[in-house]
C-alpha cells in the first residue's frame, strides 16, 4: 500500500533529488509540494518545485509559502545552490501555475482531510510548519508522521553549532520541536554519510534526460563546494524521503532536542541529549544509516521516473 | 465619513470598553473582531467578543484566532481581569457563533477587500498579526493605519520592564514593529493616565444595562487590583479606539522601537529611542493624552451604545 | 564624626566635581582613590585622579585599576567628557605617582583594615567592584556601606534601556548588585534633577582656581552635550559622595534589582522592582532628592576646596 | 631542560593523577598549584591539592583561589569526584598550609618572575586565570604557554553542548579564549579517548601505595559512573600535562574558539571554528591522541612518583 507524503521544500539541488526520489518511489503518492524561502528566495524555490514538477511528469499541486523566517531575518545559501538553486540546471519555464492558496493552508487542509495518511515530510526551513501548528494545532495529531531534514547532533554545516535548514528559521524549529508528535530528525550525522560519490553518479548514466539535464549539471555544481571534498555532495533531502519509504535503513534513537533560539554563537543549534533523565523523548533522531541499500533504492526510484519522463519534442 | 475598524482583542474588562467605544462611535464603523488568548484563555475571550458584540446590539462578525503565542509559552493575566476576563460581569451565553474561518484569514481578507480603507487595531497579544504578517506581508500596505495598545518606553506592568501585550508574545511583536507600517504605540505611558476615576464613573451612571450590567461590575472587579490604588483602573485599550477616532487627542512622536526577545529580565520590553541617530524611525509613539476630551469622547459613545441596546425580554 | 571615604572612579568631569566634594566636605575623609576605564581610557582616568588629588590639594594614595570590562569589551563616552576626560579643563601633570598596587587589592586592604568603618562609592563601571568582590567576598562585611552611581529605573543614557557606568560592563554590575550589601543605587532618576544650572554656577564665581580652572572648563564643554539642552549638565558622580555625607538629602525605597546581561537591546539595564512579591529586596534606590539642599552642601564643600588649594607660585 | 609548570586546579580525580604525572615527570618543575572552586566546593579543593602534595612528596606552594565562578551562579560535579573530590580515596589531613596570598596574585607573580619560562596548565574552571587576566592583562606575554583541559567541539558531558570546565564558568571562559595567548585546547574529543581501561589500570598495580591508597579508590569511583561504561574512566585533566610534556602526542590544529554565555541551551559551549574564513584563529584545539605513547609516559612518571615515595612510619 502507498504511503501519501506532502512534502515541504525549498528546491534546492538535494530538494530536487528528494523530490524525484517520492516520485520514483512505488511506494508513496505525492499529494502536494509546498515552497518556502530558503536555499534560495521564495520566488524560486515556488518557481523550481513547478518546474521539478513538470520536468519529472508529476500531477501535484504546488502552493507558494512563507517567504522569510518566523521572526528573523533571512539567510540564504546560494553559494550552495546557485543563484537560480539548482546549480548549473537549465530546466524550462513552468507551464503550470501554484494554487491560489497558501502553503499553510495547503497543509492543514491535506492533513485534515485524511487524518493519519499523510506523511509530511519538511526539508526547508521550517517556517510553514510552524505557522501550520499556531493555525491548526491539530495537524500535529492528524498527520501520520513527521519527518524533517535538519539539524544535528555534533556539528552544523552553516555555523559551527548549526545546520542551515534550523539556522535559518531557529523559532520556528523551536516551534516544530515544540509541538507534540515526536518528529524524525534526520541531521547531519547522517545525511553526510549519503554521498552522491563517482561510484554513485555511475549509476545514473542510463537515466537519459534526467541524468543528462537535472543530475549531471545540478550535482556538479552542488559537489564543487569545497565542504564535500572528495567524496562527492551529501543528498541531505533525500534522506528524509527515504526514510518514510524505508525506516528500516536508518538507525534512530529517541532523544530529547531543544532547538537554541537564544545565543550568539548557537542560534538554530538542536541540542540533543540521549538521555535525558527526565525521559522526556520529544524526538527520534536518525543516528545511522544503511549506505548501500539507500543508494539502490535511490537508484531503483530515479529510474522509475526516467522511464516515465516525457521524451521532448523533436523539432 | 466613517472610518472601517477591525479589532483585535482578547477580553478582558478593557478590550470590552474599547469595543463600546468603536460600537458607539458615529465615526467607526466596526468590520470584525477578532480574538486571540492573552488576558484569559482564547476560547474564553472569543466567547467574550461574541457575548459583548450580542449584549451592545453589534452586527458583526467574530473570528476565533491563535491560542498561544507565537514561539513561547504562554502567560496569562487573569488575576487582573477575572478568571472569565471581564471581572464580575456575568453576560448571557452568546446564541451566534464565530466565523467558521481563522481570525489570520479574516485579517488578511479584510484588509485585502479594502486597501487603505480599514484601521487595524490590536489590544492583546500581537501573534494575530504577526501570523498575517507572516502570511500576506501586503497587509503592511492594505492597512489604513496599525494602532496598537502595548508597550511602554519607560516602565512595564507585568515586568519592571514590560507592558502585558507585548510581554504575552515577544517573537509576534518584534515581527511587527519590524515590519513597514509604523505603527502607532499607544502604551503605559498615555494609558496609564486614562483613570475610571470616581468622577468619571459617575458619569456612566445614566447608562443603564450598559452600567449595571458591565460597567459596574467588570471596573469594580478591574479596580480592585492594587496596582490602580485610589486613581481608578486604566481603560488602556480604550485609548488604542480612541486615536483611531481622534488622534489629536494624543501627542506623539516618531521613535526606533525594538522588541527585545533576548533578555533575561527583560523579555517583551519596547526598547524607543526618540533620538536614534541613524533616522530609522519605524513607530509613531504616543506620548502624551488629552484626559478631559478622552473621557468626554468615551462618555458620549457609551452613550450610544446604551441607548441603541435592547431591553431584556420581561417575564 | 567624620566617615572614612573610598571613591573608585573614572574621571570625567563629574567624577572631578564628587571628589572635590568628598574632599571639601568636613564630615568625610577620603582614605583612597581607585581608578577604572570608563568615561574614558584607564591610563587617563588614572592620570586625571592623581592630576586632580594635586590639584585639589588632597593627600590620598591613588591606585590604578581594571582597564577594561569584566568579561565584554569596552565601551567609551569621550564624546560627553572630551577625549581628555575633563572637558577643557587643562591641569598639570601630576607630581606623584600611583601606589605599586592594584585597585582591587587597594579595595580589598582597605576594606578589611577597618571594618565598619569605611564607606566604599563607585561612581565608574563597576569591574573593579566585582573583581574585589571575587576575590575577597568578605567585604561585602566589611564596608560600612556601599554607595553606586549608575543604573535608572526608567530610562537609560547609553542605550534608551541602560545608564553608561551600568552599561560600559553589565556582568561586573551583576556580580554587584548580586552579593549581600544592599547596594545604594544613585541611578538617573535622580541625578538628572541635579543640574548645575545657570543659577547654580553663579554661586561658583567667588571660588578662584577651582572655578576658573576646573569647574568652568570642564561644565562648559559638559554642558554642551545636546542631551542636557538647557538646564544644566547632570552631576551624577556627585549625588552619590552627597548621599554619604547626608543620605537625608534622598529618598530612597528598598526594592529588587536585576541588571540584564543577555539582552539584544537592554544589555545594562538595572530592571527594578519595587514590588517584588517574594520580598527579597537586593538593594536600595534613589528616588527622590532635595535639590536645594544638595546645592547648599556642594557649593559649601567646594568653598573648602578653593580655600585651602594652594595659589600657583607666581613668577 | 626542564620546564617549569603552573597548575591551576580543582581536585578532583583526574586533577589528582594530572598533578601525580606532572611531579612525576623528569621534564617538569612544577613551581605551583593553585585551588579553584569546580568539581566540588573550594575549601575541598584546596584542601585536596595540599594533601596529594604532601601525599606525593611535592615540595610545592599552594595557593586558595576563586570559590565562585566569575559571574553566575555555581555549578558541581560531585557526582561524579565523590562528595571530597577524590572518589573512595582518604588522604590524611594535610599538616602544611596555605599561602597567605590569593591564587591570582601567585598566578601573576609567578609568571612575571619569569616571563616566557612557565607553562601555564588549567584544569579547572577558569575564574581565577580570568581574574588574573583582567588584574594582569601581560600574563598573556609572560606565560610561556597556556594549556586548558576544558571544551569540546563536538559534545559536552555536563550538558549536550558544553564540557564541565567551561560550563561551569563560561563567562571567564570567554575572557581566557579572548585573550590574545592562542591556548591549546584540550578537550573531550581527545580526552575521552584517554582511558584507564582494565589493560591500564594493571600496570599501576606495581605502584605500592600510590596505587593502594590513590590510584585504585580514585578510579573505582570515577569509573562507576555511566557515562564511562566499560572503557573505563577518561582521565581528562592528565591529557593538559601530558600536552606540556610532549606536544607530539597529540593532533593539533589552529581553530576559531567562541565561548558562548547566552543560549539558553548551550551556555558553555565552545563554539569551534576550524575553517574561519577571516583566518582569526584564536586557539590551538587538539584533535587527535596517541594513546600508547600517552598510556607510557603516565605509567614511566607515575613511577617516579611511586618510587618517591615516603613509606608510611610504621607503628
Amino acid at each position: 500500500m502507498t504511503k501519501k507524503i506532502l512534502i515541504d521544500c525549498d528546491p534546492g539541488v538535494d530538494d530536487a533529488l528528494a523530490i524525484a526520489l517520492a516520485h520514483g518511489s512505488p511506494d508513496l503518492d505525492v499529494v502536494g509540494l509546498t515552497s518556502v524561502g530558503g536555499n534560495v528566495e521564495l520566488e524560486r524555490t515556488t518557481n523550481n518545485a513547478l518546474s521539478l514538477a513538470e520536468f519529472y511528469g508529476m500531477d501535484v499541486p504546488v502552493a507558494r509559502g512563507a517567504g522569510i523566517p518566523l521572526v528573523r531575518e533571512q539567510r540564504k545559501a546560494s553559494d550552495v545552490h546557485g543563484s537560480e538553486g539548482l546549480g548549473n540546471t537549465v530546466l524550462p519555464a513552468p507551464k503550470g501555475s501554484v494554487l491560489d492558496r497558501h502553503a499553510v493552508d495547503v497543509i492543514v487542509d491535506t492533513l485534515a482531510a485524511a487524518p493519519g495518511e499523510v506523511s509530511l515530510v519538511a526539508v526547508g526551513p521550517l517556517t510553514n510548519i510552524a505557522l501550520a501548528l499556531r493555525k491548526e494545532p491539530r495537524i500535529v495529531e492528524w498527520a501520520a508522521e513527521f519527518v524533517v531534514m535538519g539539524g544535528s547532533y555534533t556539528r552544523g554545516n552553516n555555523t559551527p553549532a548549526a545546520e542551515f535548514n534550523i539556522a535559518a528559521d531557529p523559532e520556528a524549529a523551536a516551534v516544530v520541536f515544540g509541538a507534540a508528535w515526536h518528529p524524525v530528525m534526520i541531521g547531519l550525522d547522517v545525511t553526510l554519510r549519503a554521498r552522491a560519490s563517482a561510484q554513485v553518479r555511475d549509476r545514473f548514466a542510463e537515466f537519459g534526460r534526467l541524468e543528462s539535464e537535472l543530475l549531471t549539471p545540478s550535482l556538479d555544481f552542488y559537489g564543487s563546494n569545497r565542504q564535500y571534498r572528495d567524496e562527492g555532495p551529501a543528498v541531505h533531502d533525500v534522506c528524509a524521503v527515504a526514510y518514510v519509504i524505508d525506516p528500516s535503513l536508518f538507525t534512530t534513537v529517541p532523544a530529547r532536542v531543544d532547538v537554541e533560539t537564544g545565543g550568539r554563537f548557537t542560534s538554530g543549534m538542536t541540542v540533543t541529549d540521549f538521555e535525558d533523565g527526565s525521559g522526556e523523548h520529544n524526538a527520534v533522531v536518525a543516528t545511522g544509516l544503511v549506505q548501500d541499500a539507500f543508494w539502490d533504492l535511490v537508484v531503483d526510484s530515479f529510474r522509475c521516473v526516467a522511464s516515465g519522463m516525457d521524451e521532448p519534442t523533436s523539432h
